[in-house]
């Protein structure tokens, strides 16, 4: 099989409509700039919809499942049992992101890439079942060459799905026991920064689990130092979600759908497919800075400015669906405030 | 006229329904305080609503306008006649907040207090007129008794109406050229601070223009410095406007009525509240950080820790009308998440 889709170009953001977007907000009803970070999302979609009136009104959410196989060396506060449990909480409905997709009126897709735990067929989840779960990088690649291209076609099938369903922004989520720990080492090794600037809590590590997280990572980076391209960090330190988030976003860019991406782990995501990509950076907007130590530093890498800090770190694609109201709101403002000419009001003097 | 009621009782949170609620959140599938803030409102909506399931669906907004003979001075980018064109903006749907109430579904009650530019009768437009402007405080109190009283009142009144039509959420907003200078001056006073920690660009001032609005707050903290107390404070240095907003706030937690408190102005009129009244304090959530210089000292001073922090600098309540979906969606999170017994979800090992 090939990759060679990953390199293919990337759609182009409309300038002609982002320089109109901006100068309609100076014409709006407020003193410039006084929407803040609102104005430039507004402007962002405008140029990547390729319209003066952007809109956010049509989300679509892939939430992509996956067990690790470095879950055997004891880096998180949960059981790997729970990946698949929670495959099936968010198809009936009971899980944050199931409730925020009700709620913003977005498509949740649920994706099982493999599950050690397998929950078996349930409505409202794709099986794409790679293996049960990545090999434990610490004894060798996670991935073999046939899984990670699997991973990444996945997510851009889902990327597919949203195009045909309409949707106007396209949201990645995971759920895997372990995947801070594999996002991290992918991160560390994409960045050349040491795990301890990457390593947090995930689901709630204290610091002895954390220190122990770090030792893990460091045996990892020091098996995998060969690994001299995205791609080959990807398959050797990431997972099946994780890939399958890199496939969606480098997917999205080519087919010129917007994203709004989640915390730590999507975060790690985009940096491994801006990498790979760099043509799929413009495409991608920043939802919010996660409470998990290394998202920071992961924005500024980057050069993200995200939408919110609440201290989320839930993962699932929740902190980019919180997030939607906002960019929906910026739309609205940006599309149904009066000018000072329509509106009889006087500018500046 | 007696402001006696100002001192009032308020309600009390329920602390029963807090500790509940504390409870509940442990419950839900996810690792323990992974929404943030989120919890923490829900939480805290739960223990002013006294109730299990915190709603904010039903949302008041009262913008106040008024405005402020300090104007004179030169201290505003915009021209005085702003104020009352945008009471008509308000009405007619194309300001921010007319646009945010709309998405929001929320009730936006318009009160003019007095305009230079008198708009005259508004459909959607409840005219309390209290005189054109207040006083130019430069040269001496800005409102007399009588009027900050009417001013006071005005707010008490809305929230009296917001009651009536079954509020969960009552929000406050301003708008009145120069009211940045005001609230400046009246901040300098309520935290003994020197104006230029609090004095900022409002609309859009250079730095020349800030500096100059510094040395008008020198001149009138000077002239108004035997003003002890903070209702003094406020009829020698506030507004219309700020009196309303600071009577709305008193009368919302006597009626046992949540606040979410909007920028800069807002927060001013919410520590002369609390400066007033203390048990104003626990009804107080905070929506967002403002740019406008001067908005961070008065948080700290309310130990408030707001839910966003977009640049924002507009007033009009727009930035409580745009956290207000998340605070809409900390509720459904706390109302519609599975537990972990009911979802069949392993919890932390």
């Amino acid at each position: 099989m090939s990759l060679d889709w990953l390199s293919a170009p990337c759609a182009q953001p409309n300038a002609e409509s982002a320089d109109a977007a901006r100068a309609h907000q100076l014409q709006l009803t407020k003193p410039p700039g006084s929407l803040g970070i609102l104005e430039a999302a507004a402007i962002q979609l405008a140029s990547l919809q390729g319209t003066l009136q952007p809109s956010a009104d049509r989300v679509w959410i892939s939430v992509f499942a996956a067990d690790h196989g470095v879950a055997a060396e004891g880096v998180s506060a949960f059981p790997q049992v729970v990946t698949g449990e929670m495959v099936r909480n968010f198809a009936t409905g009971g899980a944050a992101i199931s409730v925020l997709a009700r709620n913003l009126d977005a498509k949740l897709d649920v994706v099982n890439l493999g599950t050690v735990n397998d929950p078996g067929e349930i409505p409202g989840v794709r099986r794409v079942i790679i293996a049960p779960s990545t090999a434990n990088f610490c004894h060798g690649p996670a991935m073999s060459e046939v899984q990670l291209d699997a991973a990444l076609a996945a997510g851009a099938d889902s990327v597919r799905e949203a195009q045909k369903a309409g949707a106007q922004l396209f949201i990645g989520g995971e759920m895997g026991i372990a995947n801070t720990t594999s996002a991290a080492a992918l991160a560390s090794a994409l960045l050349e920064a040491p795990p301890s600037s990457l390593a947090g809590a995930g689901t709630g590590l204290n610091p002895a689990g954390i220190q122990h997280k770090v030792s893990v990572l460091e045996r990892a980076l020091a098996l995998h130092a060969s690994a001299s391209t995205a791609l080959e960090q990807l398959r050797c330190l990431g997972g099946f979600e994780i890939a399958a988030l890199v496939g969606a976003y480098v997917a999205a860019a080519q087919a010129g759908m917007p994203v709004l991406v989640d915390g730590f782990i999507s975060t790690t995501a985009a940096l491994a497919a801006v990498t790979i990509q760099p043509q799929v950076h413009p495409w991608l907007l920043f939802s919010h800075r996660s409470k998990e130590h290394g998202h920071a530093r992961l924005l500024t890498a980057l050069q993200a400015e995200p939408l919110i800090d609440l201290g989320l770190r839930l993962g699932e694609a929740s902190g980019a669906a919180i997030a939607v109201p906002l960019l929906r709101l910026a739309c609205a403002l940006h599309n149904g405030m009066a000018t000072f000419e329509q509106a009889g009001v006087s500018n500046v003097d």
